[in-house]
């Protein structure tokens, strides 16, 4: 691992994880689709073949990749989204003093970056140039076959696969194939998150029946955080798994933070782009307007924003349902959209103007992320009426968005006890048609905060075996300050266990293989291939420095918690050699010599017993 | 929070938490029960009655407390034991130089506990001087009354209330009275571990009727740790909650240790004889007698140990099953037997002096903890034969333990994925009559080394949610070292949220109430009461403090994640302010008006949407 600088002193940490290679697998179906994986090759002593690991942290992990963050990244998807022939550069919008809060002559503080694609491209002639289009029909992009190489990890079908879950439902393949995301895409079921203009971005897919993904939401705010903080943050949230990127920047600067963003995320980026525009009437929300949210969406479509938060089941009606709640509204953007509401006494207008939105959608293919602004904030404010009659909603929003040929999925709470998660993923799925679902944690207490990664990763790892499919982290900040460098990793590594562990549950095929590989590498002391194969291999290699840092120590047989003599790894190996050498075999014949020996005792030891114990 | 120095040397953390204070409420029944809580009090703009909350901590968190490392705690219990006339004091055992460790003429490093009470007290004339026997004979104890007031923090019988929860068929009542604590204590579905050689610790019950509890493994290693160390961690684990402390010491100066630890304990101390046992036969699990064993038994009983970890279901028979896992036998004291009975070919000794073991806890009150040896070291080892063959041993030799008084709880796993937690429950409840659960995590994936705090608190949730009574922590440094005190910290806590996590979901009438008083806090803006009633009050200051230090933060209507402009809770506010004036009046009639308006509006909204929408 290595700080480099970029040229404009952004610094971002580059290089691969330990003992882990980059490597790129490449598609049968398409010759330029090379799916990006890292490796990790295991001790000799192991005799197995390299363990790979699903990837997200695009060419910063790469030792061969060239890295200029005042370039950007390179436009991995440009000539396929070219090649579909129904796309067009024009001028664009140009970017005004407000987009980056500021009026007048004022000068931002953050510099334009400075590789901007002064021409972005849109849909030609009112076309729908979304994935789900394509799908339905019946086209397998590119897109589609880099995903359905990335899910398998680059596997074969598994022969003889025996399937080890409860799936509550889902339709999870032993393999995935590009017509089996194609079907998905076009059912409904997932999403591939692709701005036309967001070519730097990695194809992956948010769906019940692929493996459960994680969202880190970064972003400066008025009070802390400059972009290079951010991109920092963007590129270190990937390098630990994050599979999506929020920038929920607010503040000053937001257009210029945002396209430093765009430009160097190798995953996809989503926002709420009612942040920006309450900017843009310098946070006052009434005086937000239609006109002013809607040029606020072109803007961030033409930069590349993937997918966009929009709060459009904050209808009016049910504001009042959130008047005797112990913490009424805390989405940020449900209660902006409350206070217009009830100022006006309209109707939100992302609701009203839904269909002129999804026609925004589907020209750059932004895939809708239904916020759910009335979420509870609380415990006692869980699986209310406000969050039910939102989701309702949202509802008929995913299928008013679907017959435009618009990517939908659907945001989920917030704070939940245990027994009332299950009937939130069962109810979205049956409200809204199996749409995706992609939830904030959900926490399962209050009384936690500075540890609220652990109170919602309980919640997430639930509901992502129920079915969600992407979790969006939270933070040991959550409740108390702004996440720094630090918290993004442990939040990100809490919920990446988190969603492994829902995939485990649910059986999917690609799980268990890595949680054995960490196992047999536990039981056979190859401590270096266990730090390896583990989600973060410097604190595992770290916490065992502390008590034992001797370099022997990564080959000893036992650690520090039980010593040498209290090994019980040690003592079954031994156990296992003892009884070998009695049978003089392996295993095998160890198993039935130890078998008979004992069965014999069993009748013994049953008569030893029984005059004792009564 | 101070750091005092014991006269010899031995510093421990004193002092209340912040905004706390330690109260004794007393019992209607007996006058002489006094039951320690700790109390928060809450800003008085609040309005809000201080809220109870149940501590484990002792005296050190009483800062009129007189606390000596070198006398111990005062002896709470000793009166209640002696009144009911039916102990004796004896000489007690000789402590040998094996028991710490020595051979000859060495002296122990540690020394010996200055104030040790020479004189143990036993049953007399082969009594059963168990709160099992108390309660089967219709005798409501001190200690079961103590339970009692603690377990409802004190407050009356809730009139009228609603229970939100799923609790799987346990029967947790509204208002825990002395004869519930004694009828759940006769149908050994709760055990309150006390034995009658400590009476320092301060009752209280594992039961799946009670509170979730959780426990704290401390203990120094061949490799690393002193016994100051360890007496800070048992003090500094009940500080942050630990219910009960696991005296996991190995090596030298184990005898010596577990009397300072003893002695200075509020909390039930449990162990594993088998480490020490093992100790004194220099390490060579074949050398292992049973006459070595009941020596061990007998010293610990005589120290005041509370329950023992004893793994008598690790039979002969059993383990051949394991031959075949990814992991073998993770347990220590499992290993051992099993080495033990491979050696001899025969049948484990607790096994087959299962009877004699049981004399022994019952003519102290020690609480048998039967160990699961034969747990799943891995998500590939989860529910196998091996784990489950033991556990039906468990359950037989629950029921002999019981014909002879004694209390009972049973040790679970281990490393299980979501989706085969429930069934563990469900087995253990049905194999095992009901006898209390006490589970090691289950972790549930392999993969994060480092985090495994998390991985375990995951699956510790659900399954206490699901009825286990007491969750063993583990430490960040779960599978890598030696936890320090900042990891026993993380543990507690982690451990304290998935136990109230799981009492949340189970619906018990005490639980969401702080909760409740977290979320009004925050929503007000009470910044120090959120804090001071959150499990970890000074990491969720010091987190808030990381970006808002100045003191009129504390007092801010917004924080550094969304900024004023931003901030959910406080245009909530303003949109109740806004909602009360424009309707003359207060919540009730914003909520009316509200509703009328938004009624109104919907026929409208419903029309002006839905030609856009098509």
């Amino acid at each position: 691992m290595a700080d480099i600088q970029s040229r404009i002193e952004i610094p971002v940490t580059t290089g691969p994880l330990p003992g882990s290679a980059k490597i790129y697998v490449p598609s049968d179906r398409f010759p330029d689709v090379k799916v990006a994986m890292r490796e990790v090759a295991l001790d000799p002593s192991a005799s197995e073949p390299p363990v790979r690991i699903y990837d997200p942290s695009g060419p910063y992990t790469d030792p061969l990749a060239d890295i200029d963050i005042a370039r950007g990244l390179p436009p991995l998807r440009r000539a396929w989204t070219l090649a579909r022939g129904d796309v067009e550069e024009y001028p664009g919008r140009d970017v005004q003093p407000e987009d980056n809060g500021m009026s007048g002559r004022q000068q931002p503080e953050v510099a334009a970056f400075p590789n901007v694609n002064l021409m972005p491209l849109r849909a030609r002639g009112g076309a729908a140039v979304t994935q789900l289009a394509y799908a339905r029909r019946g086209i397998v992009t590119p897109e589609m076959e880099y995903v359905a190489v990335r899910e398998n990890l680059g596997r074969a079908a598994l022969a003889g696969h025996v399937r080890d879950g409860e799936d509550f439902g889902a339709s999870i393949p032993d393999h995935v194939t590009g017509e089996f995301v194609r079907d998905e895409i076009a059912r409904g079921r997932a999403i591939i998150p692709s701005n036309i203009n967001h070519p730097e971005c990695e194809p992956m897919a948010i769906g019940r029946n692929f493996l459960v993904k994680i969202n880190a939401n970064i972003g400066n705010s008025a009070v802390a955080s400059s972009v290079a903080e951010e991109v920092d943050k963007m590129v270190w949230s990937t390098r630990w798994g994050a599979d999506t990127v929020m920038d929920l920047s607010t503040g000053r600067n937001i257009h210029n933070t945002r396209e430093w963003i765009v430009r160097n995320s190798p995953v996809p980026i989503g926002t709420v782009p009612i942040y920006q525009a309450l900017e843009k009437v310098g946070g006052v929300a009434e005086d937000l307007s239609w006109a002013i949210y809607r040029d606020t969406l072109i803007e961030q479509a033409e930069q590349g924003v993937d997918y966009f938060t929009i709060h459009a089941g904050v209808r009016l009606a049910y504001i009042h349902l959130t008047a005797k709640r112990v913490t009424g509204i805390v989405s940020r953007g449900g209660s902006i959209h409350a206070k217009w509401c009830l100022a006006h006494h309209k109707e939100n207008f992302t609701y009203t103007h839904f269909a002129e939105i999804c026609e925004i959608m589907r020209a750059y293919d932004i895939s809708f992320s239904l916020g759910d602004g009335l979420r509870p904030g609380s415990i006692a404010d869980a699986n209310d009426a406000a969050q039910f009659a939102e989701l309702d909603t949202l509802g008929e929003l995913t299928k008013i968005a679907w017959e435009r040929d618009c990517q939908v999925m659907i945001e989920g709470p917030g704070h939940v006890p245990m027994h009332k998660i299950k009937v939130n993923m069962e109810k979205q799925l049956a409200v809204c048609g199996e749409a995706p679902f992609y939830t904030l944690g959900p926490l399962t207490t209050d009384i936690a905060p500075g540890y609220d990664h652990i109170t919602s990763g309980i919640g997430a790892a639930m509901i992502g075996w129920f079915g969600c499919a992407m979790l969006c982290y939270v933070t040991p900040k959550e409740h108390l300050g702004l996440p720094d460098r630090d918290d993004v990793k442990v939040g990100v590594i809490t919920y990446k266990l988190a969603a492994h562990a829902a995939d485990l549950a649910k059986g999917h095929p690609s799980a268990q293989g890595r949680d054995d590989a960490v196992s047999r590498a536990r039981f056979d002391f190859r401590w270096r291939d266990q730090f390896n194969l583990s989600l973060d291999p410097e604190t595992a290699l770290k916490y065992h420095d502390e008590t034992l840092p001797a370099e022997g120590a990564k080959t000893a047989h036992f650690c520090s918690m039980c010593g040498p003599k209290f090994c019980s790894m040690k003592i079954t190996q031994e156990v296992r050699e003892y009884a070998a050498k009695q049978n003089g075999g392996g295993f095998v014949d160890a198993d039935a010599g130890m078998a008979a020996k004992s069965a014999e005792f069993l009748e013994k030891g049953a008569e030893i017993y029984l005059p004792v114990g009564r």
